[in-house]
This record gives structure tokens, sequence and C-alpha cells, in this order.
């Protein structure tokens, strides 16, 4: 066996690479639409990259009477289709040659044996040194079962020199009881540090380059306090609706679903101070301090909003209703839209309203992170001359137009000293010859290597937990989220939260 | 007569138009170079703009035999090949029917009084109301006795309710004792509130948003401080050589010609404090306090650097050296290549040092201003992360692509955290629909409204000298200005002086 050779890396690139070790990972749920959208190709992608070991193994779990070759099948449609890097052969050859499927249900011992000697198997012909990742792509009520079955064949244990982990997808619970009750789950067979907790915005390029612009220049740090900020708005707004995830979906609703993760993590990570290394443990204790020091405004009412998308126009095509969509009750309180104003409670950030807004069938997608700023203390300008002029702002695009945005004032061209707002663009996509991996990519090697600082550790999601069931808990008791018009801004208590503090949402 | 239309007002603009009232435009040197290539067609252009008065007048004076036709047909050809916006015919007759040309010398009291009928006439004709402005685009040797003359045929002395002005161009002297001689001559005659010392420069729309960006935003000023600035280059480079004017170079050089005026007059609007308003006195009095407080370092060997073009190439041409150009003595040890470094005695940039450089057959034109910031203190990132990261930047572009570069630290796109520089990026010709007027449309608008901030005083000039003669006088006595190649980045001294202090140019 020879190593793959590796087309796309960059020739300046003077560290030793990120590459896995031997290893093999077990995917269950594989004929899921994460596993086909995301994970396979993903796979695919790092050992294009030349990431992956010779020997890497690649282990289906799924209730189907498959051999190897259907599983090989399946993966060889997931990557034609949803690879990032170009499709080439041999690659595609010696992958496969490592991909094995054991088939069985998650209740059947049996199946968890074979599944064992499976690995063990893999261990002797293809060097995987007993190295397993279980990756657990499944609805999470079967967590306990499969764990408990890993536990009692043996898989989860390893000898001296070895590693086993586990990967599992939020949601982390529902509520801080659930997330408890899955932590003591998990943790009855693997060690803290053998579990890896996935929220893929934290793979994405431009959620880590939150940090890199952060840290690595002069420029930003001195404003990023409470002398320059007026306040935060953190944004991630879907066109689309709940699609066919209704049995997901509902009773869980847009807070639970993104604010506890996506939203509450980008918060941490803008807001958080210097880590002192960039070693896990230093980037987790520093979120953990965001959202220890996040503290929610007495009165709930004024302080979020919720909404559901109702029937309407979206794209030129005619829309269904939240309450009308497949499989949901039509009583269905669940929220499609929730907003939130946070505080923190630090030196840095006291004062500066945080919020977060969320929602599915808006105008547009966008995720980004706003940073405005306070007006300058004094204009030596007449008033007239600054009219046009808004607040600066400096905003972290994380998608789909990857990069930051700076809003200034400037002089507009002419005799006059008229002064209007402008924007200065950095536009990752433009900047870079390389491309950008997919999350998954990064955050599958990361988990093959044992490098953790992009995995929320439990302490983060309780915390998140602490910060939302209030919320939960007083929607749960006052009354019915708005309707709002799907291919909009959002319910007008949103804007109403705002307005009350004299804002406005930063448009769609 | 009605007033000319105006197609390109903004219509979103909601003040009073700046526009000149009643008044003659004297002009001598009228058939000179920038008469021609920006005088005529500036007028033109404010005529088209709607900013001149329906009785606008326009007098050439100059010794030919010429009769107003022959102005109005260089003026015609002037403003079809140069003017900035739309030939309009309707325009062209209307302010054509305001053209006259009085021949002359400059030793011929009757000339001047020919002049001072003619514009007489104009008052009672077009209605100017006895309001002259008389611009000197004329060899500064020829000042004492125009203004002479002027005094003499009473043209400088105004009724009540009228007024006088005076335009000259730089160089303002070749020295403080020269520049206090002149001002002396110009005194006699005109007060110094009727005096208009034009730096073109000063009109560019990118200088003027020097002040607009610090001072109307919030993001700037507090990083723009020796806490965090490590220094800043000026720059102003042109890739082409003298040209035809050795008569008015040799002797003159590349620090009196450019570093006196334009060059510190940048210094004084990055460095210079907030002013308590946009008034002519309050933004030249901070002007004024920054260029007082400029310290020269003790070693001007050290400190300063220059040179001389030597033949080479350019743009693919054979180009002649300084040395052998037509007219300059084959000794000459005039620079056509400046560098100084300078510090400002201050609280906000003690210790910063301001490096300011100009050349002639440089390797492209460019005039900007780069603050480079300090590195940011402490990198939470492995080495190895960061050795592509530079320091971050901001730049002023001056010309020819107007706008504001941020240079900053960004992630490489990877499964690493390596960090490289990138560009953020503002154009100031992309940003705005509206067209940015030439620096004379601004400044002969501003001598017509009698609106002076933009324009120097004598004492500003006073300081420029001052910061001037001690290296003029070092450099007479220290040797030759050093040969650099022609289409290069200057002399080798200029890096070394920057090298000295651990330092780089900007790549040019």
């Amino acid at each position: 066996m020879t190593t793959t050779p590796n087309p796309l890396r960059d020739p300046r690139d003077k560290r030793l690479p990120r590459v896995a070790g031997p290893s093999v990972l077990v995917l269950f749920g594989v004929t899921g639409d994460l596993s086909r959208k995301k994970l396979l190709p993903a796979i695919y992608d790092l050992a294009n990259r030349g990431l992956l070991p010779p020997g890497f193994s690649l282990v289906g779990f799924a209730r189907r009477e498959w051999e190897n070759q259907d599983f090989r099948q399946l993966a060889y449609e997931a990557v034609k289709e949803h690879a990032r890097t170009p499709f080439r052969e041999d690659v595609w050859t010696h992958l496969a040659e490592g991909m094995h499927f054991v088939p069985g249900e998650f209740s059947d011992p049996g199946a968890f044996d074979a599944l064992a000697m499976a690995v063990k198997e893999l261990d002797t012909t293809r060097g995987t040194g007993g190295n397993y990742a279980f990756y657990l792509s499944i609805p999470p009520k079967f967590f306990p079962q499969v764990i408990e079955q890993l536990r009692r064949s043996g898989l989860a244990e390893h000898g001296p020199g070895s590693w086993r982990r586990v990967v599992i997808e939020k949601p982390f619970g529902h509520n801080l009881d659930s997330a408890k009750e899955l932590n003591r789950t998990v943790h009855r067979v693997f060690p803290e540090e053998s579990i890896f907790r996935i929220d893929h915005y934290l793979g994405k390029e431009t959620v880590q380059n939150i940090l890199a612009m952060r840290f690595a220049n002069t420029m930003y740090e001195p404003i990023w306090n409470r002398s320059y900020v007026d306040h935060v708005q953190i944004t991630m707004a879907e066109d689309i609706g709940i699609g066919g995830r209704a049995g997901y979906y509902d009773g869980i609703g847009a807070a639970r679903d993104v604010i506890q993760n996506h939203l509450l993590q980008l918060l941490a990570l803008t807001a958080m101070e210097e880590p002192t290394s960039f070693s896990a443990d230093s980037v987790r204790a520093e979120k953990a301090k965001v959202l220890s020091s996040v503290r929610l405004p007495a009165d709930l009412g004024r302080a979020t909003a919720r909404g559901q998308y109702a029937a309407g126009w979206q794209g030129g095509e005619k829309v269904r209703g939240y309450l009308e969509e497949e499989g949901i009750p039509l009583d269905s309180r669940t929220e499609t839209y929730a907003a939130i104003k946070l505080e923190i409670e630090s030196r840095r950030w006291a004062g500066v309203p945080f919020y977060l807004r969320t929602g599915k069938r808006l105008s547009r997608r966008v995720t980004e992170v706003a940073m405005v700023f306070q007006r300058a203390p004094h204009l030596p300008f007449s008033h007239t001359d600054t009219e046009e002029l808004g607040q600066n702002a400096l905003v972290m695009r994380v998608q789909p137009d990857e990069g930051i945005t700076v809003r200034f004032g400037s002089k507009v061209p002419g005799t006059a000293m008229e002064i209007r707002d402008v924007n200065m663009d950095f536009a990752y996509g433009e900047s870079f010859t390389e491309h950008s991996p997919e999350a998954y990519e990064r955050l599958l090697l990361d988990v093959l290597i044992g490098d953790p600082p992009l995995f929320p550790r439990q302490e983060e999601v309780e915390l998140s937990w602490e910060i939302l069931d209030p919320i939960e808990e007083y929607w749960a008791e006052h009354g019915k989220p708005e309707q709002y018009k799907s291919g909009g801004y959002g319910p007008e208590s949103a804007d109403l939260l705002m307005a009350r503090d004299g804002r406005a949402w930063r448009r769609l």
C-alpha cells in the first residue's frame, strides 16, 4: 500500500500536515441524509487531500440486508454527487477497499458482536491499530441503546496505545435535565475526553476566523468592548421551511434547534477573552466563561419574541404555513422564529445588549455576527452633513457570502462635506486560492486526530440550556407564537423588541 | 438671463447648494499648461453643474495679440479635451459670452488699466458686483510685478460689499526666507483673508476624506495613536520624469516640490487632533499644531535619503537619466527622490516615526498614507501558524485608485489555524454614484465663495519650510544624490533608512 498523493495540499505549507493515524470510523445511520450529503463526501474529500492513513477503514452499520458492495455503491453515489474535490478513480478505489458493512438492529446484540469482529479483523488486515471512532448519526432516542451495546460488546474498551471515540450530533437534549441525562448515558461508557459533540457551525472557516481575526490582529481588539460597541446582532436566517422534518422539529422549535447551539456558540466566540493558547481546554474554558456570564433580562416578555411562519409566497412559489405542514398538529405552539436579547455580565460587555435571532422562511438565507458601534462621541460637522451617516458596523459573514464587511462613513464626492455610509469588504472566496474545506471535513479529521477545540464540551451544553430553559418555560406559559409572513422579515414582536431599545435589526 | 440648469446635482442633497455669487475670475497665464488642462475645464465643469452665477465672467490676461474670440477658442479646445462633465452646447455658449481677453505684458501699466476698465464694464453689463478673483498661474518671479500692478491700477481695492481675492500656486518660496519675502510682497497689497494659496492636493476628494473618515466614525480614532500605530508611511510616487520642466525643477528638487507642500499637508491631516469645527480657522489651527510639533532626528544623514534617476527602461521605453535631460546641468545635485523620517512631539504620536517619500521615474504612480500598526501584543497561536502574518495596515489611497484598504490577518482555508494577510477594500469610485469633482473644481469654487479651509495659510507654509530648511542645508553640504534605476523603487539609501529601524517601505 502506498500513501495517497495529495494534489490539493498547499506547497507553501511548511508545517507537518495534520493527518489522521491508523483508524476505523464506524458510522451508525449510514443511510441517513447527513451521512449521504455530508459525512461520506467529507471522508472522500479527506482521502483525496491525503489526510487519511493508507489503511483507513469505514464501517457502515444500518438495518439493511446489505453486502459491502451495496454500502460502497451508496457511498459512491454520495461522493459523486456531493464531494467538494474532484473525483479521482484511484482515490475512490483505495478508499472503497476499506469500506465494510455490518447489517443489524440497534437492539440486536449479535449485530454488535459482528461489528466487533469486523473491526478487529480490520486491525489485522488493514493495520487500523485498534483505534475506533463511533459516529452516532441517529436520532437521540437510540443513543442509550447503541452506547450500551458498544459497552456490552467490548467495542468501547481500548487496549494500551489505542483509542475509542464517540461522536454525537446535536440536539444534546431538549433542556438542561435531558442534556444531563444524555450526558450520564454517554459517560457511563465513554470518558469526557473521548466524547466529540458536533456543532457543525464550529467547523466553518468563517466561524474559526472570528478567533483569527480578533486575536491575530491589532486593529480590532481595542474597539471590541463596551466603550465602543453599542450592541451586537447575531443572526441565522433561513429561507426554507421545515421540509420533511416535522417529526424532529415540532416540539423543539427555533430556539432549541439553533440558538441553544449555533448562536450561543457564535456569541461565545465573539465575546470571549483571549485564550492562553488554542488548545481545547483554553478555548473551551473561555467560551464557558462567556456563557456563564450571560444574564437574561428580567422581563422575558419584552426581551424575547417568537413566531410561526404563515402561508404565503416565497421565491415565486406558494408555500404552506407551519401549521399546514405535513405532520404538524393544528394547535402546535412550536416557534419557527425566535429572537432573544441577552447581556453579558463582564467588565468588557456590561451594558452591551446581544440580540440573537433565527427563523425559517425569511426573505433570505444569511448567518452573520454584526458588531454595531456607538456613534462618534462628537461630530465636528454640521448636522445636515451627516444625515445619512449611520453607526459603524463590523459584520462577520458566516454564510453564504463568507467574509467581513466594515460599514463606515465616508465623504460623498462633491463640493460639500457630506458624509454617508459605505462598505469596505473582504470576501473569503476571493482572497484565498485555497478552497475552504467543508465543516464536516474539518470536524471528522479532528475526531480522527483527537483534536477537540472545535467541539463543545458538556459544560457549554449545560450552560446554554441554563440560558434557554427559563425562556422556554416563559413561552410555554404565555400564549402562542405570532404568525409571520413567509418570505418576510419575521414577526412584528421581534421588531418591537429592538424598537423599544431605539434600535433596529439589520435588514435581511 | 436664466440660471443654468444643473443635471448633475444630487436630488437627495437637501442642503442649500454651495454656489458662487456674482464675480469675475481674472486668469493670468491663461495660455499655460495648468490653465488649459485644469483651470479652464474646471470652470466649465462648475458652470455645467450650475454652481456659477448667471453673470459669471472670466477674463484672460496674457502676452498675446488676441481678441476675445481667440481666448474663447483656446478655452473651447481645452474644455472639449479636458472637461470632466459632458459637453453641453448651451452651457458652453452661456459661459463663452462671459469670456473676455486683455492682452498685455506684466510690465505694462496700460495693460492693467485696460484690465481694470474691462472688469468694471463687466460689473455693469453682467452684474458681477465688483467681486474679482485674480488667479496668478504664472512663475513666482512675476508675482511682485503683477501684484504691484494690481495695486497701482486700483484693481486690488474693493468698495463696500464687494471683494477682491488673489490666488497663488505653489511653490510658496524655496525656503523660509523667500517664503516670508513672497508673503510680504502679497501682503503689501492683499490682507491674509484675501489670499488663497493653492495646494491642489487638498482639493482631492480622498484627501478631504481623511478627515471625514477619522472624525465621522467611531472605529478609527481609538487606534489612531502611539498605543497601536507602529509607524506611518506617506508616499507620492510618480512614474514620469521631469518632462519639459527643467527650468522650474532644477535647483528645486523633490523635497521642495512635493514634501514641503503635499506630503506635509497629508501628514498634518493624518496626525491632527479633532478640530472644534470644520471652519477654516479650526482646521488650519490643528494642522499648524502638528507642523509645529514636528521634530527632525538629530542625525540627518541617517534620517534622510535622496536620489537622482539614472537612464534606464520604463514601460518598455528607454528613458534618459536626470542629468541627461534637456536643460539640466551635468553636475546638478538636484534630487528627484527624497525620503525623510520625522517624529511628532505630542502625547498622541510621541515615538511614532512618520516616513515621507516622493520620487520621479519610480515603478508606478501612487499617492497614499499608510498607517502601519504594531503587531498584536500576544499571539495565542503557534509560531508557524503566523509566519505569513504581517502588520495590520490602514491605507488611504489618494491616487490613482482612490479608496481605503485595510490589511489584516485572516485564517487560511484549511484544516489548520494558519493565518495570512488579506486586504479589505473600499473603492471610492465603486461606492458612490456621484462623480468626484476635480480638485480644481472644488478649489476654484471655494475661492469664488470665499471658503478657505482647504487652503494652507502662511503659518503652515512657514512651518513647513522650518522643517525642510535644515534638511536642504544638510544636503547642500553633504555630497550628491545617489543614482537610482528608472522604473524601480528609489535609491538604496532610502531602503537603508527604513532597514536601520527594522522596517521596510511598502512595495510600490
